[in-house]
C-alpha cells in the first residue's frame, strides 16, 4: 500500500553506488519532507543534466559544450595531457587546482573479464593528440592498482616512440599519513622517492 | 572548471541522508552515465511525487489521496489504530503485510530539545479518532529507545480513560538473531516474554 510514485522513486535511488533500498527509503523520505527545498530542486537538476550534458569528444570529459570548457580554454596549456580513469579523477585534479593542462579520460581500464580493450578507452584517440601535438608530456595518472597499472604501461608501450614526455604520477606518503598505517607497499615506494632536505 | 548543472546535482545528492559528497559525486556520475534509464527516469520520478503526493489528514502518511488509501480501504479494520514514529516505520509494517487495520503517524518523538511536543505529534487528532471509534485498539508501536518509550508513556497516559484497549508491541528476540549477539536489555525481555512449548 505505498503509492507507486513514491515506490519508483525508492527503486530509482536504490541503484545509485552507495544506496541500498533502506537508504533508499530514507533519501525518498527526506526528498518528501522537503517539496520545495529539496525534491523539485533535485528533479529540475536533473532534467537540466539530461537536456544540456554532453560528452567532450576531444578529452571525454562531461560537460555542456563539445569541446568541453578545459579543451577550449586557451589559458590551459595543451602540451600538457593528464590520463585519467575516469571523470570522477578529472573531478579530484580540477580540486587541487594546480594542473593547468588538459585531460584524456579512458574511461576506464584495460579488462579481459569486462571485455575492455584499447578501443573502450579511446587509445587510438589519445595517440593521434599526441601525434598532432609536438613537445607533449602525457601524465598517466591512473590507479596505484593492479588494473591501473597494467594500463599504464600499455600505455606507456604504445606511446614509446611517440616523441612524447610521458610521466607518471609520483608516489609516497599521502599527505597527513601516518607512517604506521601505510601499507608496505607506499612506504618503499615513499622510501626509494626520498628527497634530499639538506 | 565543473559544468554548473552538474554541481547542483552533486550538492542536491550530498543533502539526502546516507550520501556525503564522495558518494554524491559517484551517484552523479552513475546518473550522468546512465541519462535514459536512471537519470530521466528519476526526474520523473521526482517530478511526479511533487505534483502527486500529499500528506493524509487523517493519519499523516503520504500518498496520492486524502484521505490516504489505506484510510479509505473498506478492508482495512478501522477498530485498529496502530501508532508509529515515522512513515518508514508505517511502510516496514506494510512490508510484513500482516497488519490489517490503519496507522497513526506521530511523525517523531516527544522532545524538548528538538521543541517536538503533542502538538506536533498531532495527539489531539488521535485521541479524537479514538473517541470516535467505539471498541477500539491503539497499538503503540514505537521503537525502543529511550524516546520511544517516553513518548508510549505519555500516550499511553493520554489514552487512558478513553475506553480504547492501549498494547505496544512485544519485546524478544529478534528472528534470525544470535543468542550471543543480544544486548542484554532484550533478552532479558525475551526471557520475560517466554512462551510455553509443551
Amino acid at each position: 500500500m505505498i503509492a507507486e510514485p513514491i515506490e519508483d522513486l525508492v527503486r530509482l535511488l536504490a541503484r545509485l553506488p552507495g544506496l541500498g533500498p533502506r537508504s533508499a527509503r530514507r533519501a525518498t523520505l527526506a526528498l518528501l519532507k522537503r517539496p520545495d527545498t529539496l525534491l523539485a530542486p533535485l528533479a529540475a537538476a536533473l532534467e537540466r543534466c539530461a537536456r544540456e550534458v554532453r560528452r567532450c569528444s576531444l578529452c571525454g570529459n562531461l560537460d555542456l559544450s563539445d569541446p568541453c570548457a578545459i579543451c577550449r580554454d586557451p589559458d590551459r596549456d595543451p602540451t600538457q595531457i593528464l590520463v585519467v580513469e575516469g571523470i570522477e579523477d578529472l573531478w579530484a585534479m580540477e580540486r587541487t587546482g594546480s594542473f593547468k593542462g588538459r585531460y584524456h579520460v579512458l574511461g576506464g581500464t584495460l579488462s579481459a573479464i569486462d571485455a575492455v580493450g584499447p578501443e573502450e578507452l579511446g587509445v587510438d584517440r589519445l595517440l593521434r593528440r599526441v601525434a598532432e601535438t609536438p613537445g607533449v608530456e602525457v601524465i598517466l595518472a591512473l590507479s596505484a592498482t593492479v588494473a591501473g597499472q597494467t594500463t599504464t604501461h600499455y600505455l606507456a608501450r604504445r606511446l614509446a616512440g611517440s616523441g612524447a614526455r610521458i610521466t607518471r604520477l609520483g608516489y609516497g606518503l599521502p599527505v597527513g599519513g601516518e607512517l604506521n598505517y601505510l601499507d608496505e607497499g607506499t612506504l618503499r615506494a615513499a622510501f626509494e622517492a626520498r628527497r634530499p632536505l639538506l
